[in-house]
Formats: C-alpha cells, sequence, structure tokens
C-alpha cells in the first residue's frame, strides 16, 4: 500500500423516480461493493433528478474529487431522459449515429419480434467523444469517456443491465488503466452466535492478525459474517495469507462456521446432505412456510428437501401429524412435548433422515404470561435421538418468523455435521 | 400551486459502511417517499464518509439548494463519528450538556440494567445551537437547527430510531414551518394485468384526468399500483376530487383491483376471508411454502390459514395428499390433472371453503420440450367446482416461485369475490 496512491470513485445515480422514493436505488450500493472489492476508494455517492443544473453540477463537482465517475440512470428514448445530451455538453462534443449501436439495438428488437421505432432509433446516437459499450440485455448503450486521466462511465438504470456492463467492461478496464492495490477477500459466515460474543471468542486472535490483513464484523439476522481483506502483494501470496489465519481462527469459533463467501445457510445445508445423500422434512407451525420456502430456493433442493407440513392449528398437528391430543391439551402447542412429536412424526411421514419443527407465539397477539410473544419451541428428530431448543425472541412478527427460520436450519446443520454437544 | 414557492430538500447519508457497500443505505429512500408525501421536493440525495472534508463540503452545498436538510448517521459516542463536532463546527457554537438529554441516556441503560459508560455520557452533549429532540428508542438524541430560514436535522442511522424521530418530531415541525401544498395521494393496487394492457384499458381515463391530479404506474412483481396525486385547496376537496376519479376507474378494471394504499395482496386475502368467514389451505409444490409464508406473515392469519402440504415428490403427492398414481404417472406431477386432485384433497384435508394448488418446473434444470422451465399449473378448488390455470413463467427459479404465489393468491381472491369469469 505504501507507494501506491488512492483510486477515487464516485457514484452517480439520475432519476427523479429515484428522488420521489418510486423506486429503490438498489445500483449505487452494489457499485459501491464492486468497487470496495477492487480496491478503489467510494468517496461519494449522488443522486440527482432528471433536471439539467443538477446534473451538470454533479459532474463538476465530481470530477474534482474522484478518477471515475460511475453512473446509472436518465438514458432512456424520452425527453425527459437528459444523461446522454448533458454528457456531450459537459464534453463539448456532438452526438452521432454509431451504425455498430444502431445494428445492436436492431437485432435486439427483432429477437423479440418488435421493430425499431424512431425513438428507439435514436438509442443509438451517441457523443463523439465516448466509447460505445453494448449492452446486450438492452437498448440503452455503455457510454465510457477517458478524459484528462479520468474515467466517466454511463450504465442504463436497469440492474440486470448495469451488473452485466460492469462485470464484463467496466470492473476489467479500471484495473487495467489504474495501479490498484492487489487485494483478497474472504468471508467467514458464521450463524448461531450474536455479534460481542463472537469478538470476544476470537479477540486475541484479532489483535495478532498481521498489519496487512484487516476484519470486518458483517452481522445480519441471526448470522454474522467475518470478512478478512488482504492488501499487499501478490494475489497467490495474500490467499496465503489469509488462508493460515482462517486455520488459526477455526478451532476458536469452529461450530458457528458454516460457510465462506457467497453460500447462504440453505445452501450450505443442501451441499452437506447431498454429500451425505441424506433427506430432511419439516413441520413448521410458527414459521408457516417460511424454512422451506429458504430450503426451495436453492437449485436442486429436490435432490434432499423431502417437503413439509404447515399444520396451522392443533386439529391438524394432531389428525396429520399424528400430535397427541394429550400432548396438546397438557403442555400446549407451543412445548417441548409438541415439537418432539411433530418432528419425530413428519420425519417417519417423509421418510426423511431429519426431522424439525417449530412450534411459537409469532405475535402479535396470542401472548400468555407463561409463553409470552416471541416464545419458540424448535426440535430435530434423527434416527436414534431428538434434540430440542427453547427460544426468546422479539415482539415483532416477522422477525420471529425469520429468526425461527434461523435457528432451526442451524439446528439441523449442527445435526448433519454431528456438532451438538 | 400556483402561488407556492417549492420547498426544497436534501437528504444525507453519513457512514464508511455506506460507501464501502457493507450496509445498505435504506433511510435515504424511506425519507424521500416521507418528504414526497407531504410536498417537500427532495432536490438530491448525497452519501460521504466519516471523513471531515467530505461532510463540511455536503453541508456547505446542500445549504445552497435546499430549505431542508436532513441528515442520518455518524453520530455513534466514538472517536470515527464526526456528525456532531462538524455541525458545532459549521454553525459555530461550542458543545455542551444537556441535563434533559443526559436524563433520557441514562434512564435508556438503566430500563436495560446496564451502567453509564463515559463515552454514552458524551452523547448528552450537544451543539449549543440545536433544540434537543429525544430520541425514545436509542442513545444517540436527534439535533435540530433553524438558521437563516433553513432546517437542518441530524437523526441517528438506525432506521427504527430515525423513523420514529421523523414521524413524531420532523414531519410536524416542517408542516409547521414552510406553507406546503395541500397533497393528497391514493394507490389504487392492481394484480394479474401487465402495465401496458392496464394503460390501454384505462387510457380515455387518463386522458381525462383534470390538470390537478397525476397519475404514476408503479409496477411491481406480478403487480401494478396506480398513485393518483392530487394538488390544490383543502385536502377534503382533493379527496373528493381523486375518489370521483376512482368511481370513473373501477368499472375499467374492478377484477384486477385488489386494494388501496399500503394493503399487500396477502392482507386483502386475509379481509375477505375473514369478512366471509371462510378458510382456506394450500398444496405447494413448486412454490415450496413460500405461499404459506406470505399468508402467515399478516397478523391474526390463524383465523383463516388451515395449513399447507408441500410435497416435493410424486410419492408424497399420493401418499399425503391422496393425487392418484394413475394420474401421476399418465399426466406428471406438472399437470392440470394433478393439480385438481392437489386443491381438491387439500380442501378435504383441512377442512377448509378453498383449497388451492401449485405444480410446476421452477427450474434451472428438470425442463423438458413439452414443459419447459417456467411450465406451472395451479388450482383452486371450491365446494362446487375447481378451477385451473397455466403460466408459463420464466427462466429464473426465484422469479417463477414469487410469479406463483402471485397468481394462487389472485386466484384465490377472484375466487372469494367470485369474480372469475
Amino acid at each position: 500500500m505504501s507507494n501506491y496512491k488512492e483510486v477515487k470513485a464516485e457514484i452517480l445515480a439520475i432519476g427523479d423516480e429515484l428522488l420521489y422514493g418510486q423506486i429503490i436505488d438498489t445500483n449505487s450500493h452494489w457499485i459501491s461493493q464492486e468497487l470496495d472489492k477492487i480496491g478503489v476508494r467510494v468517496v461519494r455517492r449522488t443522486t440527482v433528478g432528471d433536471n439539467r443544473e443538477s446534473i451538470l453540477s454533479a459532474f463538476e463537482s465530481a470530477e474534482k474529487r474522484a478518477d471515475i465517475i460511475l453512473m446509472t440512470g436518465g438514458l432512456g428514448p424520452t425527453n425527459d431522459d437528459l444523461t446522454k445530451p448533458l454528457l456531450a455538453e459537459y464534453f463539448n462534443c456532438g452526438i452521432e449515429l454509431v451504425p455498430e449501436a444502431l445494428e445492436a439495438v436492431r437485432t435486439f428488437f427483432e429477437r423479440r419480434g418488435r421493430e425499431l421505432t424512431p425513438l428507439n432509433r435514436l438509442q443509438a446516437h451517441l457523443p463523439t467523444k465516448c466509447t460505445y459499450i453494448p449492452n446486450e440485455l438492452g437498448t440503452a448503450p455503455g457510454m465510457w469517456f477517458y478524459e484528462n486521466g479520468k474515467v466517466w462511465m454511463s450504465m442504463p438504470g436497469v440492474p440486470h443491465e448495469m451488473k452485466k456492463l460492469m462485470t464484463d467492461h467496466v470492473i476489467p478496464r479500471i484495473k487495467e488503466i489504474f495501479p490498484l492495490p492487489h487485494i483478497y477477500h474472504k468471508v467467514v459466515k458464521t450463524v448461531g452466535i450474536g455479534e460481542s460474543w463472537l469478538a470476544d471468542l476470537i479477540k486475541d486472535w484479532e489483535a495478532n492478525l498481521p498489519a496487512h490483513i484487516k476484519l470486518a464484523y458483517l452481522p445480519s439476522l441471526g448470522q454474522v459474517r467475518l470478512r478478512l481483506t488482504a492488501f499487499g502483494n501478490t494475489i497467490e501470496e495474500l490467499e496465503d495469507d489469509v488462508e493460515k489465519e482462517i486455520e488459526k481462527l477455526l478451532p476458536l469459533i469452529d461450530k458457528y462456521i458454516y460457510g465462506y463467501n457467497q453460500e447462504t445457510l440453505e445452501e450450505a445445508i443442501g451441499r452437506l446432505l447431498k454429500l451425505k445423500n441424506q433427506k430432511v422434512a419439516f413441520a413448521e407451525s410458527c414459521s408457516g412456510g417460511y424454512i422451506a420456502h429458504l430450503v426451495t430456493t436453492v437449485p436442486g433442493s429436490s435432490d434432499y428437501f423431502q417437503g413439509a407440513i404447515i399444520p396451522y392449528h392443533n386439529e391438524f398437528k394432531n389428525k396429520i401429524l399424528g400430535v397427541e391430543n394429550f400432548v396438546l391439551k397438557e403442555y400446549g402447542a407451543v412445548s417441548e412435548e409438541t415439537v418432539i412429536q411433530m418432528s419425530e412424526n413428519v420425519r417417519k411421514i417423509f421418510n426423511a433422515d431429519f426431522g424439525l419443527a417449530s412450534s411459537g407465539v409469532a405475535g402479535p397477539s396470542g401472548g400468555t404470561e407463561e409463553k409470552p410473544v416471541g416464545t419458540v419451541w424448535i426440535a430435530c428428530a434423527m434416527e436414534n435421538r431428538t434434540l430440542t431448543k427453547k427460544l426468546q425472541l422479539t415482539q415483532d412478527r416477522m422477525l420471529n418468523i425469520q429468526l425461527t427460520a434461523v435457528a432451526v436450519l442451524n439446528l439441523l446443520r449442527l445435526c448433519i455435521e454431528d456438532k451438538t454437544e
């Protein structure tokens, strides 16, 4: 990092619909993450409306601060979209038809069996100072300017179009032009432990990290991601350095780690179950189908997900899942005894290796003094034993559903990996 | 609108973690929506890091452009949080202990059984030019400045703390200070029709809208929201004007409208079922529990949701749901015949008025020439009849799950309301 000058970027989102809160700008956040990964420092993000003065003033101040200016939006063919004419004005150049761009727009419409309108034809007219960057997924081309050592890139606001342009063109070109630090990231994904407890368990390890490796805690619902970032010489060396630190980290928090980088908890569970050729089934009461939903978002989940039953009333807990009426009456639906029978029976019904169950008071109503809102029992039934756990969650219904799902999936993970103590 | 000067606002989000993409800034979007509702025009949104020069330059340029500057973030008690000292610097005033604020922080910690640390004590020290605005949900107070006819408000970055400060204090104060236009919004929520078809159905109505009522199309997954905004005299008049236009709209698209304003499709279904005292159950194959999840996010859904069965394999479609093996073999799991039996049987099993079923190829694999990825059959069984529908969706697994859920819920809605033709 020593003899390296920081490369700075500014992100500019353009569009009235953003300022008025009609659509959420997810682009700027995504671009931030991608630039962070390659060691470009984002110094500012700005959102302006479809307004000449606002856009031009944003161009001017961005140029003063940043080496790279990445823009999204304002590229439609209608009159209220101003990015293109204003870029031409700012760079003091004309706008001309780019035959290659026209060909691309024409093909785009042909493939969809539609004819090119005069309005769409205009999208192939570009500022003469820009390099045309084809947009394979839409009709508004990317425009790349390289002036006075600074990069300007204008992209459409449609997220998947912008992402493809960034990944295929912008990031590689930035890496070519600017001397960037070598950076290696690895994210360690943990579940089942809070941030402060985790920090406490690894504080000595953290204190002894080499100076060129930084640690960030990234907490989300019931999970904490630990991001290690190494700066320095070659990528291979950095990768080695990070792996060595992770080897030291593992024994400290082994049972909380479920995966690395992009892998989600439900994907990790899929990987583990496939590896062991095991099957799972769920009996969900308070989580209302959310666990089955998470599991089935993973492609190929039919290899290990047998099915689920959501018996939202005692009658069906008895009739469909075979929970004894005696148990429901004596202990209640939200009880250890009930989730034991739910998990063991759903395991049998679906002929699965693991049967999991949830039953709780999601709220906002239904709480009692003995079982207030947020009280949840979960269970995992296996061939020889059944594990249970009581959770005391929050006052918020949606949060309780989500936290129950994380807890059930984590219990399943611990059982598959045989890491329950 | 004629003799009224537009009130302009700028939103400023402060924090390195935003610029580096570690957390998403949902605050700025939410504040945009709230300001839009009361007729304040947001002219720019800016995100800067925890950096003196960046923050001060953002203050300066915001002051030039806006009447109202709303800030979130940078208020923690640690050294890298700069908003408070920089506000004092910018307004050229000192920072002093505010006893009322200290009392609030102390109480906040006491209630949680924790002691006030010296660091937290610092949070009660505020710039002398600001008005202290208590933050009931956290420890960083709100700071309100009114200087040279402009409003500055600094709020914590934690979303629920910021929202409470905005709702309880900032919005009412802004309404008091600035002459704002009278604005009335109403959102008409439609499902089951694409934006361009909808636009075509209502084009004459749209063309004849009075000049003081504007229409916006806000499309989302399988749904389109129509937002009517009226500007003018008294709120009562505007409400009348909008209601009159909606009365004319209704006969044009009646069967696509499920509700108004914030109501979700699953909430609308809950309202309808409660009204008629009817019950529902689901048999979900390709939607994998997502429909049950949506339905059970609604508080009080146990009043009408009986339960669901998710039989992810033919074996369980037969064994648990009683779909005949003959049907599964002859027509396949993704067929009209199968969803008919699934819906009729789940209705009986759960003793419900409506039984709904989904079965399809969610993808990415599992498609055939006859039934490519995105082929989905859905059904709704009632006492006397069963309706079915074939959907041809996308290549994307998650999108197929979501669009199936919208289609099933919409089919249910049409059946409850008896609007199927």
